[in-house]
């Protein structure tokens, strides 16, 4: 990772930014989902053949995508999964079981189609694109990469700032700018978070630490595989970085800026960025859980846009969706990021809208409701 | 529910059978999955370009997969979902919340398209059929339907026993006979099991009560949604059923001759003759479990072929599937039956067979190890 010069500590806030800018834009387009349509809703769905509730989760996804989308027929046709990828100054301290170069590598591994993230997308017919964020490393042009690099990897957030106030405004745009210049082209109707950066569970713990008030011990969870030692350590590394940097848990800028990285900050804009276009946000694991509090904490209008994919094995991720209030679609006992555990779900948000829009009503099709004969 | 006379309540053994009867035959016919490729299936799993485990599930899912298919390279094609109906006698007790006509009611929503199973098997590419195994009325020929009806319906297994030992044989042979000529016809490489009958979570909770020996104040749910009082006297009526019959807990025949229903033997029958053809079957919810747990006492050798789909909100199926030794792919909280549970896992399944033969491995992408790195 080369070291860069620390940057000023100068504090990012968001009436500093002037109007004119996209961060501040984005941010102020964003409204909460318009919920006329609840009532509504709830009685189309509980029409729907069935006994009441008895589709649990599909259920409230339904109802939910009426009022992200402001109507009672919700479809999902263009389905995006951006994989932002970064690297992080705290390996240096050892946090990680595999070194910062695999970042490179599965960039590289994700543009020949073999991750995972390739193969589920490709299996749910999801338009995925590699977002160079901060990667320490160069990439040649390739269709299905976007480059959008703020700098060679962050600084080691447990000697001083991740990143400087004018590099986390990069950050929040270029995010911002996948989302906005992706659904310029196509429309988006659902969008996943996914993340790749050797090291970043160690941020992403500090963050959920930092806004949520959970300490280091019971949120640091083992990311790809570190053993007990390097638990310790990682843990330590975050109670190191907390205290020396000390962000005001108010300020979801300040606890980016101080802690990291380039994907988070971007995954960040991109959230923010899809809920200014109404559209539905599909988190993934810990990492882009920890972008989609920070983004909340920012603009906590969000929030009805957004859908936990699933329950991740890190601990610090339940405390992340518990303070926002949010349950996770799924629990398949995955912690691999990449957007995998996301894109599971979006399929099922997708499946949902169908539920709402195409099984046929008690009156329609003549079917007896628990209280007597409705007919058509 | 027409009544009929009381069967002569004959025993059904296994070996009583003879040994030409496709019952016999079918069931003669399994043979456990071969764990041969257990080892190479772990080691070609663990050298995905992941941390080990880091799929959860999906890879369990995978490793059973190649055991199933005895192949390193699962795939699944053809996707098959049968929704087995039939009506219940025990209904006149007021176990539903849904009148007993809702049965045939919602045959013709299935032929119609407009179930939740309809829309859910056409979003995952889901051959999907319904079987007439025992429904209290009659249907015009359709292409979706398959007629094997046995009897408009069970005895009221309160009073008397469910069905005769020649009607628990029929329905058996004419499950048996659901799967074989569909496979014949297009060989199935999963098969997901639904069902409908309006009052079937009594009898599913009644047997795994008898086989698992959980009381029916533990197991007994609310089904399609009964209330307090409705609760309370399925609960009396699964009490009064298990002391009128003391069905053997080791005869899966018995238990289901006695407590019933059609649907449910024809899902036993139809799970025995996938796993006799090496066929991965997908469960669902509480009925669907019951008759799995029906064939597996019947059969234990089937196990390695059984897949939990989803866990149901009702209590039995959670003693079913732990008497089995399976846990559930998804949960989320439905309890629709219809095979609803079942085919979004068996679209899961399919995506971890997509990680078994899609995903390059550390070496083919040149991606380094936790440990080192492995070039190609």
């Amino acid at each position: 990772m080369p070291k860069k010069t620390p940057s000023a500590d100068t504090p990012f806030i968001l009436s500093a930014l002037a109007p004119a800018t996209l961060c501040r834009a984005t941010i102020d387009a964003v409204a909460s989902v318009d919920t006329t349509l609840l009532a509504d809703a709830g009685r189309k769905i509980d029409n729907k053949t069935k006994p009441a509730g008895s589709l649990g989760r599909l259920e409230t996804l339904a109802v939910q995508m009426c009022l992200v989308q402001n109507r009672l027929d919700p479809a999902i046709g263009q389905k995006n999964l951006f994989v932002f990828a970064g690297d992080h100054g705290v390996t240096a301290e050892g946090v990680s079981a595999f070194p910062s170069e695999v970042t490179v590598q599965m960039v590289l591994n994700f543009l020949a189609g073999g991750a995972a993230i390739n193969v589920l997308c490709r299996h749910y017919g999801i338009d995925m694109k590699v977002v160079d964020m901060g990667v320490a490393g160069a990439f040649e042009d390739h269709p299905d990469l976007v480059k959008k690099k703020v700098a060679p990897g962050t600084e080691n957030l447990a000697r001083q700032v991740a990143m400087s106030a004018d590099a986390l405004k990069t950050a929040l745009e270029n995010g911002m700018a996948v989302f906005l210049e992706a659904h310029a082209r196509k429309p988006i109707d659902i969008v996943g978070m996914g993340e790749m950066g050797i090291g970043n569970t160690t941020p992403a713990t500090a963050i959920i630490c930092a806004l949520t008030g959970i300490s280091p011990a019971e949120a640091t969870g083992r990311g790809t595989g570190v053993d007990d030692d390097g638990l310790k350590r990682k843990t330590a590394v975050i109670e190191q970085a907390l205290k020396l940097h000390c962000p005001d848990s108010k300020n979801g800028f300040e606890v980016l800026r101080t802690l990291g990285g380039f994907e988070i900050a971007g995954m960040a804009g991109a959230i923010l960025a899809a809920a200014s276009k109404q559209t539905a946000v599909v988190l993934d694991g810990v990492i882009s859980t920890a972008a989609g509090l920070a983004a909340f904490v920012i603009c906590p209008s969000i929030k009805g846009f957004l859908i936990a994919g699933h329950r991740s094995v890190e601990p610090a991720q339940k405390a992340a969706l518990s303070f926002i209030g949010l349950e996770p679609v799924l629990d398949l006992q995955m912690r691999l990021g990449e957007g995998t555990g996301a894109v599971m779900a979006m399929d099922a948000v997708a499946a949902a809208c169908k539920i709402m829009t195409q099984m046929a009503s008690f009156e329609g099709a003549g079917v007896s409701t628990a209280s007597g004969t409705a007919t058509a």
